[in-house]
């Protein structure tokens, strides 16, 4: 598909949030015409006002009908709830593609769809702390990995439709088998993500804090309690949707916890040494290896 | 203690890595005679060639002997060890502060100097995931806390000297009882520390990982991990000296991770959402109110 081609859809984005709004404003101008969904009026009618899009409406079934590409963009569990509707009220060429952060359950709703529908799964691996379209920007996804993963419906001319897009917002489309991409994804995102939540939970419970942790803490409270701030609902969605990965990766942290606090109870300054040294040049190498500067 | 005043000081820096050799870089040219002291000679003769200090050696008793302020900038360990050792080597009006990160053991080694010996509990709250004399640099300090800790070696003279100290390197001076500093880094700066480390030594044990997790990741884990990478003789310092606020803290933690992960294996979003809720409105409630950005 080239970019004339691409240039002639009509796109239509499902929630317009964060992710949703984000895509929408990456997408002004290069697509043909451009709606949204969201379930919240208020939200329809602020990203109509903002001219993030041309139209939006609460009503999935009509905005989806008139769509030739479909970007579902909600928390995940609700990709997986809309898949299950809109099957029937897609027309016969559409592609629908989402942004959901677990991918087996997407996937497999999507290869439920009607065998006329093109589907395929995506996960753009951008994002911030804060939520909703106010925070919203165009140049979210520019440089970063845009996980793609195959489904029953996906053939050559989704793949076109998919990198076309990636390529209209500036991202890298990253070929990943579902299953590979939510055990990594669990790791690397989701398991931070609830680490993060835990200590902060841990450090303030109930909300409370000595104030003074106000002028000790320091760069590095303030980036490993960052993701502790994620949307709750997506957040919470990632955890149920992806819980066998993620409690599989939270065990890993337990042993590894576990293992630092024994050597720190027996007072082994050389195991415990030797240990951080491990791990100080398995990041290190990691990062370097893949191009991370911090 | 005005400018001038401190102006005429001989300082002497006892350790020449990270902090060490930023506290001599941002004191250049504003003290008299500027010396340190670094077990490895390699770091000494850096040192001197790169006019961080006028003159560094590996012998401590005559560095710290010609010292109207000694600056302990070693890890936590040593920095008692040095206190255990220094006291006769002193001269008459000696100040003597450290930058240690746990300051308990350091203020019980303060105490027990010698009467004529003036001393004050020291930590800067800042700092870098990279270590050593190489990534040095004068503005370290600048506009972060400085935690100032009273000893029974504490005068108005100490206190004035300590606070000339902060002055000239650009840091905020912050008196703190030691034993609630102790419990509040614990909290803001080892466990973030100490759950970097769980974190890359689970996703990465031995040092061994998906590729793929370098397409995936993104600034989640990069922020989360990055402390993962700090010296590990500085960390299991910190680890084995404030171990039992530490073991606190990480026990917070696992009862935060216990009741999420218990959340998730009963499916229960509603419960999930609500307690993710309360943490996410903690961390944006005490970001605001310290004035932390993200």
């Amino acid at each position: 598909m080239d970019e004339s081609e691409f240039g002639g859809l009509t796109v239509c984005v499902v929630g317009l949030g964060l992710m949703g709004g984000s895509m929408a404003m990456a997408l002004r101008g290069k697509v043909d015409t451009l709606i949204g969904v969201d379930k919240d009026r208020a939200v329809c009618r602020k990203a109509t006002k903002q001219d993030v899009v041309e139209d939006a409406d609460t009503d999935l079934e009509t905005g989806v009908g008139l769509a030739d590409l479909v970007i579902l963009a909600t928390p995940v569990r609700a990709i997986v709830e809309i898949l299950g509707q809109i099957g029937p009220w897609l027309s016969e060429d559409a592609t629908v593609i989402d942004l959901g952060s677990v991918k087996r359950p997407v996937i497999e709703a999507m290869d439920a769809l009607p065998a006329h529908v093109r589907a395929i799964g995506g996960h753009p691996m951008c994002g911030k702390e804060t939520s909703g379209l106010d925070v919203a920007e165009a140049d979210l996804f520019r440089r970063h990995t845009f996980v793609l993963c195959q489904t029953a419906r996906t053939d050559d001319d989704t793949l076109r439709v998919a990198e076309a897009l990636c390529d209209a917002i500036g991202a890298r489309p990253y070929m990943l088998d579902a299953e590979r991409h939510d055990t990594v994804a669990a790791k690397v995102s989701h398991l931070p993500a609830l680490l993060s939540a835990a200590l902060v939970g841990g450090v303030m419970p109930g909300g409370t804090v000595d104030p003074a942790t106000g002028r000790v803490a320091s760069t590095g409270f303030r980036d490993t309690s960052r993701l502790a701030a994620s949307d709750s609902v997506m957040m919470a969605d990632i955890l149920l949707s992806n819980a066998d990965a993620i409690i599989d990766s939270v065990n890993e942290v337990y042993a590894q916890l576990d293992e630092l606090m024994a050597m720190v109870q027996a007072g082994d300054a050389d195991a415990l040494r030797a240990h951080l040294e491990g791990i100080r040049q398995a990041r290190i190498g990691w990062a370097e290896e893949h191009g991370f500067t911090t």
